[in-house]
């Protein structure tokens, strides 16, 4: 199947879950007092996004139980162990609805994009990144005192949502407890890069924990959480996981090659600005290995003083040591990794966009 | 009972169980990598800290399962239901311990203290508050990116240790959910209280509110979390919820008392300092409603040239409308009414000391 059909199928099928997860952000997230922390919550995600994440997680839970894609209410979405009642009453006590074996699917999705918002608040405070989504940063539109806060209210928001999916108890608190134990690697993730800037020996196995701790745990986590909601068997949990993990990975290490091989007015952006601003990627990371001069490869310091000869010439070194194609075979073998993991699951339509959307994360143009 | 023997009561039973938090903090929030992140993350916690919200959880478990104080293990805490095991075998399915019934209640009073750590590095940013507890804040002893992710480190941390209690599945849930809500309300009231800079037509019921929100509902937590964790009644969940409310609250009001009536030696600042920074209070919002002119009430801007003249004169017109005595009377009304929840607790040692902490928090000198 060509990339572009790839790319069709999985634009189509995260295009048709985020009407639905936006329609559930604005339910769940509603607008409330004291109000300008409430608007500062809801403004990023307000702000749009692909919503990769829920999709994904929503595919994984019509992928689980076997159902045709968008057949099934999201909102009482059938657990494996369905209406067989095989849980004696007592054990609903305590639950959040009627346990009649569905799960709020939808509700757990909206949980994983709102710990999305909040890191991205946190991190663009962190990074002094001014804009996101093409808008003003959080801490720009409003200031930084609300942005933190507002990070910080979508962080316990995500925590309310995950207690309340209406899945058996044992298994919400195993949800719950993999979002948190998720926020931590992030946290850890996003503390490593920092560290990085300061480092010029890091470990091409360091760069890769980072990104899965920073990037890759969501993913797992947005492709696991359904199957843990749902009562999946402990193999198929994991192996998800193990999906969402490497195809994260794929994604971050496929962000580093376009940088330096999409044209610049594709990207939107100055190629190879990475080397420019010197960020350690795993390409410089292999071709310092390679004994390249990182920090000669391009001379000057300003993103507007470069040309594209110099970024050629750039490319031209990094290719002579097999960097870009290094870094190009290890996101194409994680995708291929990814792909493998999804064999746990029945062989039906969403498996089969789960697939593309693994493909989609390397096929891309930018 | 005389106040003194009350306080020495008090400063003996928290003591004895912050020697035993301190080193649970330690088990609990361990160094790890990468070590910037979490040395930043443990800083506040070993700067010291009475560890109050902790002993308040641990008393409440112990008044609950009606044992002497200090006489059962806290991390094999027996559950109400104790080891009847009336739970079917595979309800235990998924839970972190083998369900003997009984609950890691101290693992559940350092969540509740790691979230307390993470709300005052937070705010530490947003007051541009440079010391606490002694030390420089974490932002000023590391910097401001390494303290917003300490804080949010922290934050999931706590939710790692309240879906790991042991606690039966439904039970461990709720607790999660619980202090899902109660970080929610604790980001709603620092927003209210950053609000309230910016007016001065503050309601009383409004400020009552913001220290609700901001401060008594942490309480609220602590005092019941062991309660939902054991698997008390609804009612003795809720009693104690608002016991730990009250008692916040009257805590609050009495800081706002003692600023203007204790003498500056003894305070440890400058006496009336919130008058000369012009911080509402529940005391300048009552005055305020008997029309006097509270930005007239001191004359100086700066803490400096303020003298013990000037908060005479202030003291005075208050005392004149009633303000103080309103604000104390307040304050001992939600004492008498938090130790009045607690008679849903057995008639024991341990629910003693919480009656006492509860008369402590008023009766303290500063």
């Amino acid at each position: 199947m060509s990339s572009n059909a790839t790319e069709e199928r999985v634009l189509a099928a995260v295009g048709e879950r985020r009407e639905l997860v936006n329609e559930a952000i604005d339910e769940e997230v509603p607008m409330a007092e004291p109000q300008r922390l409430y608007e500062a919550t809801r403004y990023l995600l307000e702000a749009g996004g692909k919503r990769l994440r829920p999709a994904v997680a929503l595919l994984a839970a019509e992928a689980l139980a076997d159902v045709a894609p968008l057949s099934t209410d999201y909102r009482e979405f059938p657990a494996l162990d369905g209406r067989r009642s095989d849980a004696p009453a007592s054990q609903s006590e305590g639950s959040a609805s009627d346990d009649e074996g569905t799960v709020d699917v939808m509700r757990a999705a909206v949980g994983l994009e709102v710990i999305q918002s909040f890191t991205l608040i946190h991190d663009d405070i962190m990074d002094d990144d001014d804009l996101r989504r093409g808008v003003p940063a959080v801490h720009e539109a409003y200031d930084t005192e609300t942005a933190i806060l507002a990070g910080d209210t979508l962080y316990s928001k995500a925590f309310e949502l995950m207690t309340d999916t209406g899945a058996k108890p044992e298994r919400g608190l195993e949800a719950t407890r993999l979002l948190a134990t998720t926020c931590t690697r992030i946290c850890e993730g996003q503390a490593l890069d920092v560290s990085f800037e300061h480092r010029d020996d890091i470990l091409p196995d360091e760069y890769l924990e980072m990104i899965e701790y920073k990037t890759a745990v969501l993913y797992g986590a947005a492709a696991s959480t359904p199957a843990v909601l749902m009562g999946a068997d402990r193999e198929v949990v994991d192996a998800l996981y193990q999906y969402g993990i490497d195809a994260g990975c794929a994604f971050q290490i496929q962000d580093d090659v376009l940088d330096l091989t999409v044209p610049s007015e594709e990207l939107g952006k100055q190629r190879g600005s990475d080397l420019v601003e010197e960020k350690e990627t795993l390409i410089t990371l292999h071709a310092r290995q390679h004994d390249v001069d990182i920090a000669g490869l391009v001379d000057t310091e300003s993103i507007d003083e470069v040309t594209e000869t110099d970024i050629d010439a750039a490319v031209a070194e990094l290719e002579t040591v097999g960097s870009i194609e290094y870094a190009r075979e290890m996101a194409e073998d994680l995708v291929e990794q990814s792909k493998e993991r999804l064999t746990v699951l029945p062989d039906n339509e969403a498996r089969g966009l789960l697939e593309d959307i693994a493909d989609y994360l390397i096929t891309r143009g930018y």
